[in-house]
């Protein structure tokens, strides 16, 4: 594991602040970690209103799969979080792991067992021992507080080098409202979704029903336009809980209560996506990938992801090398159409190629200049239709490998 | 670019024997590289029949283009070879280029522009100045010999550590017959195929549709089953050439004299594609992932490349880590039919996972001695079906990086 900070981490970050009736927590259960925490709790002081997308993997972990079923019921009254050991592949000790889990919250939080949302990120394929987590939860609700957002973002890190946690206040009706939101990143990590955990809790009156409606939407174009290796988690998670002051639940989409909870939401998923892929391992670049003229959006975003997942054009970035011979080779291997007589490629305001050939006016200078820089735009223009999609990943380095090539041990 | 040798690179390399009519020949045009050949030529001292299979990149180079469509003619005179630049995405002036090769090629030889195919490697979007390649030609005629495989191998070398060879004879009716063939790769290589060039020739007289019947179908298991680093390149190109002594052709698939043959030209990609893998960038390991128990061949096919372009895995195995876990990651982003709680995972003979738990025989030290192998074979049951298949890929380590981050300049 690295200790290295990211270059593009955050130059400073604060504690978000307090939305009431909901308390934080954290602790070092030792897990696997020394000497840091690694088990973080949330609370909500009553039900709170949830709603959750998860990884697509054919292999999800215990968690995963608990957390699926108990959405149904659609009220949360706690998150347990562990981090070091990711509880998949973990077989039916890995489910009895999550329902002592579940059983312990309940009996110290006086609530039923499906209200207990649980997630792991960590290690595959070790056995989790929960037989503590009953004492752990006893200390856990001692000590929490509305003021600790930031201790359970540090909680739940594995190789991120920064906690990750964003916030916004918005006007809906006559009131104003907040969403406070954490995340973890950093490798395995690709749409759907990533190694990654996100929690997200706003006091918006919304019911579950309408949040998981904008919970999916909102996801599209923020986790689920990131990667950062392409590899995807048996683990990843996000909820989405919503508890109201004292408002009655709003559950039409069509209320127009609703337009400025759904860009807030919006925001805060883009800016913790945009955390996660700026520590992403080893990252030490920030890469957009916009395409334009594509037959459509989901062939556009094919072809977005074939150029964000492609190694060579990875390292490429990171060897600050406007090697846009790459993007092409990135754009034909996606399988998606296109014709090669009418791309064109900008690095930043710099067209590389226009339209089947390198630019008339391409300047190596300049593309270089642009590479030089933290944050790298790519546009790619297949020049056939009108879809376009946007997605954003990071450069691939010695540092990645360092990280993944030694990180059980 | 490096200049290391692979650690997986055969103790010894040797010429080939020659076959009767097929001169080659190689020499320093200079194209990008210094102090080394670029350039290099096979000639058939009368029509070759021919048969090839390319890159599916929807971005193909100009070369491709020429020899899909000069396939038709079934017959060639000449294979011209450059390394160092792929004349790809270097629209219509790319297209001269070629055109302007064949038409040298065609006064030098006396043949149809047609019987001249082309092959390029190197960087993409570069144009390639072809204006002196009719001088080059004529000094590659006047030396080209019978013995010259081993320099021919050679020309053809991008980020190579080495130059690929591989030989067979066998017996056929009353005859014995021989394969020769190269390759380069060695990154930018995934099926299908790989940037990846080989060129292959026999004495054997198959037609030409016969021999691009037997091609594709060899192709599947050998080169369509590899992969260093999940990209493919615009510029695949696999060419079959058969030179007959005195025999009538043959262009019967059922007739008996055709099955040792195409076991021979089975071994032969197999070899080459065999030692593409062990000279992928940056290679440490030679990594065999054998699928088993999927509800198909295809489906097998799609999770053993889901492993194999892991990155994750990639550097689990060069960090010589029994990471099994991310295995079972790489098994469930797949998207193919799996129950997780089914799957089974060996590392070489030893049974790490089993029916979707750690192996309760699991021993650490056993799983790492086997990973701290140069051949590393691993074996998934998925439990769900009778499908089944194999593909081979390298690690990813520090040198991949170290070659692909600064590559072009």
């Amino acid at each position: 594991m690295s200790s290295k900070l990211s270059p593009l981490a955050p130059k400073q970050i604060s504690d978000l602040a307090p939305i009431a009736g909901v308390r934080l927590t954290s602790m070092a259960a030792g897990i696997r970690y020394k000497d840091r925490t690694d088990l973080a709790a949330i609370l909500f002081d009553r039900p709170a209103q949830v709603a959750g997308v998860f990884t697509k993997s054919k292999c999800p972990s215990a968690p995963v799969d608990w957390c699926r079923k108990s959405l149904a019921g659609g009220t949360a009254r706690c998150l347990i979080v562990n981090s070091g050991n990711a509880n998949a592949f973990t077989g039916r000790r890995g489910a009895d792991s999550v329902r002592m889990t579940a059983e312990a919250a309940k009996s110290v939080l006086g609530c039923r067992r499906r209200e207990v949302f649980v997630a792991s990120t960590g290690v595959i394929g070790e056995p989790l021992d929960a037989s503590k987590f009953g004492d752990h939860l006893q200390a856990l609700e001692k000590k929490a507080g509305e003021s600790a957002w930031l201790d359970a973002a540090r909680a739940i890190m594995t190789t991120d080098t920064y906690p990750k946690l964003a916030t916004a206040n918005f006007k809906s009706g006559a009131k104003t409202y907040r969403i406070n939101g954490i995340a973890k990143g950093a490798g395995m990590l690709a749409p759907d979704m990533a190694t990654m955990l996100s929690f997200v809790v706003t006091d918006f009156p919304a019911s579950s029903k309408l949040l998981q409606k904008l919970l999916v939407r909102a996801v599209a174009p923020t986790f689920n336009s990131i990667t950062i290796d392409s590899d995807t988690s048996t683990s990843d998670t996000l909820l989405l809980f919503a508890l109201p002051r004292d408002d009655k639940l709003i559950a039409n989409l069509a209320d127009k209560r609703v337009r400025p909870f759904a860009k807030a939401l919006g925001e805060v998923l883009h800016d913790l996506a945009m955390m996660v892929v700026r520590d992403g391992e080893g990252a030490t670049k920030h890469v957009e990938i916009r395409v334009k003229g594509a037959k459509s959006d989901k062939s556009a975003k094919k072809v977005a992801l074939s150029v964000a997942n492609s190694p060579l054009v990875k390292t490429a970035i990171a060897g600050e090398d406007a090697n846009w011979g790459r993007i092409v080779m990135a754009i034909g291997k996606a399988g998606e159409p296109a014709d090669r007589d009418r791309i064109s490629i900008w690095f930043g305001g710099i067209r590389v190629a226009r339209r089947g050939y390198r630019d008339p006016d391409y300047d190596e200078a300049a593309a270089t200049a642009q590479m030089q820089k933290e944050f790298v735009p790519i546009t790619i223009d297949l020049g056939v239709g009108a879809g376009s999609a946007t997605v954003w990943t990071c450069d691939l380095t010695h540092e990645y490998i360092a990280i993944n090539g030694d990180y059980r041990s």
